[in-house]
């Protein structure tokens, strides 16, 4: 999306055809920077510290870290020492895996010659691929956005809550829950988007404001406990959320609050979706309240709190009492029951049990034809 | 309540019988710190900058506030003077129109050499009479508490949710959402609180989390989108707030974040309980959400967060795009259907028709003869 007029990705191949180049988003939103990644080490460190974050943005600097660790040694030891150290920086990511065995599985049978054309190559599909999936999420979850604003006949802007940042700095471009929204704002659709701050790493208050600042979308940060307020007045008219997991039935992990969210939905008529790419949904669960763990993280993101000081530094400062323990649940799982449907890049469902397995049926179809497309490309 | 073994009110007459000591609010929880005022100046000055906050304590500050403007000088014109430079420290707050309309209407027909005794010993009467009423909310609410304790056999410690700060420290003593909670763990019943850190302000973080420390009672500090999470979990036995203003059908206004609280207490099967003095009710309106003015504060509330940084110094800094609006929402309504029941000084009360006729009547009847022995005692 833009920066002030310019299109950017999260992340891209540099006119010298090597070396990466991403937004550190460990700067944002005080701070925009590029960061240029040189080397496989360099890659690493850039996922572990959070300089790229988000679970597909992740899949694709993890591609481009292996491309860049071909480049210095495409052997088979260099491929495996590479997945390996890519692999250990942030453990718990789905997408993660999913494109470093990919890139593995591609890499091991090519020449050690090949291997590092086929490796830049492979790491730009699963970028692009990446783009293609939000973009088709946004057309998809546009059409409601739209009829909203058919609704109430262009005579007021479309108000609209999310949750957490599920844009385009957490994905390649464009974003999940964010994408509708982009697609919709640059059709021309009027709207407004109320941004919850989402404690306790503030991704809203910094990412989410940020991206739509820049890009020209109008928007405004209110506490994770305003959204019920605004619900019960009128002020929202669809709510729009990501999934780090959904299940086969539809329950939605998502960031903590979210639940919360949802229930105001509910009790106000407030239409809430959930914008997904298939390939969070994991069909071997059933119950998320049941059978999702939820990570509970270091404390130190809620008792400690960073920002700009007057001087222009970013500094961080304690929130809470020395003695005071702090629990830090990462995630919350909302159940299918609240969720008005799932916007996916094949369409939207609801999370009933004929569309949940129509929705599974098209996934596996369309997985299936492009596996086939990508074995014979990457002559596997 | 305690401060690390001592015993403290948030605010006292000194050993001097004229000067006013209170807790430096501003300063929590980083420093403990009492402050001294020898001059109305002081208390309004006082109050304005929340040096003392909580409506119950403003009141009583201010009824200090006369006392001491009635030892400076005892004169008709000063009275009103006072009367107008309190007043106009925090207008929206009920408590502190009707403590200075209580002094202004006693002072007056006093004779001016008797003022200063009759100031001091109703601003005295005014905070023992606050200290009296949140003792009885905890003794009424304590037995709430310990019919849990009692389901559970003893055999794990009572778990409680609040939110904001309805603490001591936003009274004179024990609060009024906490008092309950201080009379049960002085009464040796095992407990654990979960703190909401209730942005903007971070009442919870700070004040809540401070006052539960020193008086030594467990207590886990979380963000305000985790109550959902732990309910669906079964972490949570019931939950007690406090209130800002409550409708005479029991709808209740109290700190943004509330209702979705109280939204997810209903999901799980979770009793919603409101701690408030009957003062606080405003028996003129019925439809809390439709009729009950929500007040929007500055922006920079939410934009801006301080704490202590590393160097010990307590600092603000910046957490939102500088070019992102922000709304910031203090309170919302919690309907009554979401509320299993007010916890009162004059008891226990459902919010339905019949019990909500008879807490009125009550109060009405205490307050009568309250009044006849004050105007006795204070020879109005």
């Amino acid at each position: 999306m833009n920066v002030d007029g310019q299109p950017y990705r999260t992340i891209w191949l540099d006119d010298d055809r090597a070396s990466v180049c991403v937004i550190d988003q460990t700067r944002l939103p005080h701070r925009f920077e590029v960061v240029r990644w040189r080397s496989v080490r360099a890659a690493a460190a850039g996922i572990r510290t959070m300089v790229v974050r988000g679970a597909p943005l992740i899949g694709a600097a993890a591609a481009y870290g292996m491309a860049l660790a071909m480049q210095e040694d495409s052997s088979d030891e260099n491929l495996l020492l590479a997945y390996d150290t890519l692999f250990r920086t942030r453990p718990t990511a789905v997408n993660l895996r999913w494109a470093l065995d990919l890139m593995r599985q591609t890499l091991l049978p090519c020449k050690s010659s090949e291997r590092t054309g086929v490796a830049y190559a492979l790491a730009g599909r699963i970028a692009d691929d990446d783009v293609q999936n939000c973009s088709a999420i946004g057309d998809c979850g546009q059409t409601l956005i739209k009829q909203v604003w058919e609704k109430v006949s262009g005579s007021r802007p479309v108000n609209i809550l999310t949750h957490c940042n599920a844009g385009w700095l957490a994905t390649v471009d464009w974003g999940t829950a964010l994408a509708p929204i982009y697609k919709a704002f640059n059709a021309g659709i009027s709207l407004h988007v109320w941004v919850d701050e989402t404690r306790p790493r503030n991704q809203g208050a910094s990412l989410t404001a940020w991206e739509l600042g820049h890009h020209g979308v109008p928007h405004t940060v209110i506490t994770d406990n305003a959204g019920g307020h605004l619900m019960q007045h009128g002020l929202v008219d669809l709510c729009i959320v990501g999934s780090d997991r959904t299940t086969a039935s539809g329950d939605v992990a998502n960031k903590i609050g979210t639940y919360l969210k949802a229930l105001a939905a509910r009790d106000n008529g407030v239409p809430f979706y959930v914008a997904l790419p298939l390939s969070t949904i994991d069909w071997t669960i059933e119950n998320g309240v049941r059978d999702i763990p939820i990570e509970k993280r270091a404390p130190e993101e809620l008792t400690h709190v960073s920002g700009e000081s007057d001087d222009g530094d970013v500094r961080t400062v304690r929130i809470t009492p020395k003695a005071s323990a702090a629990a830090n649940y990462a995630f919350d799982v909302t159940p299918r029951q609240l969720v008005s449907a799932l916007i996916t890049e094949h369409g939207v469902f609801r999370p009933v049990p004929e569309e949940m397995a129509q929705l599974r049926n098209k996934g596996e179809r369309i997985t299936a034809e492009k596996s086939g497309i990508e074995k014979l490309e990457f002559r596997i």
